[in-house]
């Protein structure tokens, strides 16, 4: 189904960068899990564009709920969360109505929509369109937590200035919780904000490399083909708009190493089994094996620029030239932390009701 | 569905690596398209170990096609590929029965099936049930190249060695078409060939890089979200064995670029839309846009290597040696290339068929 | 999944009776479709609560578009529908927070949900939920009937008063369409309608037959296995509360017949192939033979009744007895036929556009 | 998916009538439950043609387990399913190569396949395709048995004679197991049985009633929307070849009852919930109250007639007669009750593992 994801737990989501609302349907998922509305309005504001390096564009992002939670708790049926959009500028985007801008949809989206999507600021191939997922993962993130599962994402690199890797994860997930620029070691904050800073003064963007960290999923969760572990995470992380690589543990490292570098050698620890090194990211043979998920997605650097770019009418198909106006952002990837975190809860979420059953998520005992 | 891929146009995969048989179901196929069993054979040699840098397990791996084919063409209803196994040697592999192999899914398997998998020659976790998907991958890739849709991987690099990437696509595809050991460069297949046989030789293995193009895709193909292109074909790629990292177009170094050196350019050209670089690998927005479909893939260095290792004794949970005896590919790199050319050919299939309806693929205009 | 229906074309439902909203989410519609809301206001107060035969309960039902249509089209990405909950009066409801309702989900709810639903209505299970397969089923008929499908139901027993059966389909349709108590024959109107206020006055209730056409369906929709023309439409069908039954054709009365008696001999007529008789009810082997679908569903008296009623306390699951009050329908099955006509609509319309593509909706021919 | 059905246990089917091997893939499957051949024997011997009364072509249908199974237990991969066919006559079907037989899928599979369909003994729209089903279904009516869950089906009615309804249902089921006609009165065997065989002699055919009750199913099993225990039941129910209706409870009897007559009293007896009655079926609100599913197929009469039929020439259009010769069934009634009971089981099975989790069903507890 094209904008439902998941088996167990599913999300749906909707809506368009200038239309009414925006949102998300989260269904399957178990009963009795508290939702916490300050919970999801944090986990909102980490979406959010904050400051110089982030698009002019301000959305209250307020989430209403309008079915699914009762007393205070899911009910177990579906979910609904609505995001009203309201600073919609559109006449700022008259001329995108038929040139299509260089590294975005505009053109496949004419292909496969013949004209009738809706073309104001990106409509539904807006990155604004997350902003339901932070929601539903905002409650998957909770249920989660109360099974000791935790979920965190740093910037591991951005305009080529590098953080370090994780090395005590839960402590690592714990400082990125409320963190506005998402890295492990502070010293690299303002060198990649000047990165972007830099960027978005010569008109341009960058883009860099997330590094995420799942915590406490407990072995045997996966499939060995096609519902592997690596599988369903890269199928919904590629939604994320700009993602263009997925690697888990060493990931491309790994193509350079001998078998006897990249396996995982097992060890009995206080009557745990563990492995003495995480080079395969928690998973093998599709399936977990208890140690911590690690992945790492590419971000592209954001298609809208200002610099003057060469490209095609989409009504005449005769080439023209773009000098996008508008608020954009000069980089994404601070904000598509939370997005990451969100998708990769939902994700594991939905492995774990279909392995455990669905109640397991609400550790239901009666 | 857990071993089963694929909306319009599925395929199942069963079997054990020391079962009775292996195979695959191909569903919702168009009908009318000419199944060769010929070119099967050819697409499953190419699978095939081979020579001194493969295992010595040797397997014909005759396809026996029990249902959906009638008078050598689909028949719209199910292929099932039957595909026996012969050269078991079980009694290999005794020790392996309680001895986690690290980098192999021994333990997570024990954890989700509870001891009862089958973990002779790694059972439904071994690599040669891909060759259900080469059987099924063929009849698709018979279906594509009817369209003028081509596909073909290299070895984009092996133990450090690389080879040129692709320059013209539909020659490089032909070229690859019946290579043994698939590069681009002919200058680098003996290097590689020496980095497998030296890892062999000290008992370790080696993996690399895949690099695929799919060509002559239409635009328009995909989903904005969750079915996005790339959503679609990492998910099937990572079903296959040691896969660890997907990435499309420029991918990971995308996140090093500015947006005005990633951003491609349209380009209107003898009435055809085309960008002027394809660093987005052929999908913006999670569409194709019409040009070649670019992807990596990352495979790790075989886990089955001869040198002893650290684990533990599955039943009793204490620490233990592990020596691997038995029969092991050094690399399967050159092996995996074609599985991957048939995945994606499967995944690309499903989603014109769901596209375009479900005899597209067969063209057929009564 | 659990409220998404539907492969090429599916909607998702959410909401409770006395919740904020409710509504629904129609994704994977063709783009272009025009969206008349007058048409949707239309098909929504047929479904509404009209005069004494009806609950007192009174709901605007405007119908909010809250995504997906731009310029007064589909744009092909989902479109949302919001129904906001205005006349509830929960405070009826009470003693239901804790007594089962006979014949109604409140013990299995129990159950399922663990004492979390929202009991209030019914909640997620009340026939209100409806109301959004109504919307997004009138975007379909739309779509349909621009390629000369049409559908229509009447109620064909109610009370133990019978309508005539399907004659000229098209023109029976026709006359259904604006009919707000829809019956063929007008003389069984007053019949039926005593019938049911002869029930109110009991405080009691009645139940019914639906008899559907779907006229215009090409030939060569549908599977031969599992995604039968028949499983697909009972699927979706028995979602809808209080139907207990579904045949095709002559349905059970075929199971008294002979051979010879009900086969559909063929004929070409004009050149076009038709069946002398329809006991199929233009479905063989799962797939349609381009003859009229017809089908009956069986609906049973609706549950909520004021006679007193032995049941048990939720909580205590002591025996008790309950006297229902608050607002209740004594039928609801001249309120249900539109629904069944919405989702026939959805249900073949998928099967359509898994068929022939997802364009083949809105013929696009560019 | 077309051949496959199920979400966290599916089976998936394929072959043909005079194709090389019929079978099924079931997967998903918890691991651990035992194996046993002989009673897979066992239920493929009720669903051979046998005697007078049912078709003279005799397979083996020796079922070969080729995966999935080990140490006589199910692993929890896929378990495949192959029945080699042997008795084909393919000489005898010539004419219908050319000639619509009335009932049958020919001319909407003409349709749908472009005359590529296998079209030999009615191909992949054989009745004989369900033996993959039984075969399937008998493993996980072993998985069920083990948790307290039975299934049974009778004939109903048959020619118009009628059997007595469930009276004690446990015992009810342990009788109907072994019978070879599945009657719960003995003395109504006799007198169907001679409907079948009059029909038989007079070149014609008859169908019937059966009712199936599926004990022990626990409370809260199955969903509100789209996925109710109706709905996937029924979805599969229609599957079958034959099936024109399926209903619940009283099913379309409930339709002419009063609210106060359908409603189920909910009674705790021994700290046990129950109802007073069972009009409902053991569902309310789409979700299993505990009390025992009951539901009834209606099967039309087999459509391969020796009289004389009306038809068309699939290559010409042209009006022509028919005389179908060959090998029939004069009643398939007494054969389905077993694919009945199989696929019920495999919906039940399905839904529970959803609600309980994979490992559900199998019970492991380490």
């Amino acid at each position: 189904m094209k904008n439902t994801f998941g088996t167990s737990v599913s999300v749906t989501i909707f809506g368009e960068s200038h239309g009414n609302s925006i949102g998300a349907v989260l269904d399957g998922i178990a009963p009795g899990i508290p939702v916490d509305e300050e919970y999801i309005a944090h986990q909102m504001s980490l979406r959010k564009a904050v400051g110089k390096i982030s698009t002019p564009r301000r959305e209250a992002d307020a989430v209403k709920i309008v079915s699914g939670v009762f007393n205070g708790k899911t009910t177990g049926t579906p979910i609904t969360f609505i995001i009203e959009n309201q600073d919609q500028k559109s006449k700022d985007y008259g001329e995108l109505a038929y040139k299509a801008r260089p590294g975005h949809a505009d053109f496949p989206a004419q292909m496969k929509y013949h004209g009738n999507q809706d073309f104001r600021g990106g409509g539904h191939f807006s990155g604004r369109i997350t902003a339901g997922l932070v929601a539903a993962g905002a409650v998957m993130l909770t249920a989660l937590k109360a099974k000791g599962i935790t979920v965190g994402t740093h910037i591991l690199s951005c305009g080529g200035v590098y953080d370090r890797g994780f090395e005590n994860i839960p402590e690592d997930i714990e400082k990125l919780k409320d963190a506005e620029f998402a890295v492990l070691d502070d010293s690299v904050k303002e060198p990649m904000i000047e990165k972007i800073e830099a960027a978005r003064d010569e008109g341009d963007s960058v883009g860099g490399r997330l590094e995420t960290a799942v915590y406490g999923v407990p072995s045997g969760v996966g499939e060995p083909w096609f519902d592997t572990a690596e599988g369903v995470l890269s199928h919904i992380l590629f939604s994320i708009p700009a993602v263009k690589g997925v690697e888990f543990g060493d990931g491309f490292d790994l193509a350079d190493m001998k078998g006897s570098q990249a396996n995982d050698s097992y060890r009995c620890e206080n009557g745990k089994v563990v492995t003495a090194t995480n080079h395969n990211g928690g998973i093998t043979g599709g399936i977990t094996n208890g140690m911590p998920i690690i992945f790492r997605t590419a971000i592209k650097p954001t298609p809208s620029i200002y610099k003057e770019q060469q490209t095609i009418n989409l009504n005449t198909f005769e080439n023209t030239d773009l000098q996008i106006k508008g608020r954009h952002d000069p980089a994404i990837i601070h904000r598509a932390r939370v997005v990451i975190d969100s998708v990769a809860a939902l994700a594991v979420g939905d492995m774990l009701a279909q392995r455990f059953g669905t109640d397991w998520l609400a550790d239901i005992n009666d």
